[in-house]
């Protein structure tokens, strides 16, 4: 270590220009170590993925033989349950598989797949919502486009005509989306310009949802269908006795 | 593999059963690697905590020579400059050093040492404020208890002699804390039960001025002393040209 006295001492000029130079070169060298942390960061991240991915495909083929388990899910999430409305749940019914794949560079995004079954509301059996984050950090989305089978062009009929027998489970937020023919996941799924809480959707399927869907699913079927479950629900810790694979 | 197949198949109860023990058993796995992970970064994030460290001890070394550094930084600041009134200067002024060091576990908090010249407010000379997350991710924090010079215990006398001939500093928030002794700043260091903004003001010190704190003290000297400076605080753009250590 060069400098000689901690002590305030009265500097000249140019031992002030001195100075400030040689905090410039230290700052440097810390941005410099910031950096190289925030990329060995990123390696141990994309590491994890890599190992996480076979289980996330394990995990999802065994969910998608689970009826009704993501629609059951989405009505049991806290947040999400109450964006959602009988047009969401008579669409969601037919969400199959929901997986979220991060870009390869951790940060610049992510993309959610949502596979349905064969249903009356559109052609599509796979449609992707993609998340990325611009060099400006800024956050920009794209989506599939919807084939729906209707001429309309926007389902209203097929989804208006279910309405009138699924009346009984209509959600908090119904109400305001009224003038809404999807439902607010679908207005969510098209809208790519950022609002109809864009993020917060996303952010709520990857980083909560995605995490661990089963215990939404586990305290909905706890709540909707206690009589008679035998007791194959009492929460997830249950499960970490089983080690046998299913054939 | 061992799922057979991943049409949507009707599961008869026991089925049902064994598919949710798998699904636990897989999301016990990757639960494990997510806490695997956290670890792995948590590892990093020490090994460049050390790596930073003699540059951030050289950094202080050498900002504690230049005269009003840190009160300069703070007024410049655009979130805390709102704060802080003439009682926060007139002891923020001899504020000398500003050290930030994480605990060693990182997620379990961190502590702010300030280090002040002699001044006729208290008699401590290095004075701290940490805070701790515990077990149950609740945050805690405690300071130094002050040892003021006056019999009054809180500085009044000390501080408001200097306020008449100091008017000319008034900041936005200084009629709100009118009734505020010792300014924002002494009132968020002695504040112990986490309002007053206690979080925020200890997380920009953290996460934003102890990052870059040059920046902040370029862009006030730029704004309060353009003329005659001779050009020596453009930017710190600058400094990363020189290489030589100040003897």
């Amino acid at each position: 270590m060069s400098a000689p006295n901690t002590k305030q001492i009265k500097l000249d000029e140019a031992e002030m220009q001195k100075a400030f130079e040689v905090i410039g070169d230290v700052q440097n060298e810390i941005d410099r170590l910031n950096e190289q942390a925030s990329e060995e960061i990123l390696q141990v991240e994309q590491k994890y993925n890599k190992l996480r991915q076979p289980n996330y495909k394990k995990r999802s083929d065994l969910i998608s033989k689970i009826p009704s388990f993501w629609i059951s899910v989405f009505l049991n999430h806290p947040q999400l349950s109450s964006y959602l409305d009988q047009n969401d749940e008579n669409i969601l019914q037919y969400l199959k598989r929901v997986d979220v794949e991060e870009h390869d560079d951790i940060k610049s995004g992510y993309r959610i797949k949502f596979t349905f079954d064969t249903n009356p509301y559109f052609e599509n059996d796979v449609i992707v919502k993609e998340f990325s984050v611009t060099e400006s950090s800024e956050t920009t989305c794209k989506s599939t486009t919807l084939r729906w089978k209707n001429e309309t062009k926007n389902g209203q009929s097929a989804s208006s005509s279910k309405k009138s027998d699924g009346e009984s489970r209509k959600r908090a937020h119904d109400t305001e989306n009224n003038n809404n023919e999807h439902g607010a996941f679908m207005t969510w799924f098209t809208d790519t310009t950022g609002e109809a809480g864009n993020d917060e959707f996303g952010e709520v399927i990857k980083d909560d949802i995605f995490v661990n869907p089963l215990q939404y699913y586990l305290a909905a079927t706890t709540n909707d269908e206690e009589e008679g479950s035998g007791g194959e629900n009492d929460e997830d810790d249950d499960l970490e006795e089983k080690d046998d694979e299913q054939e």
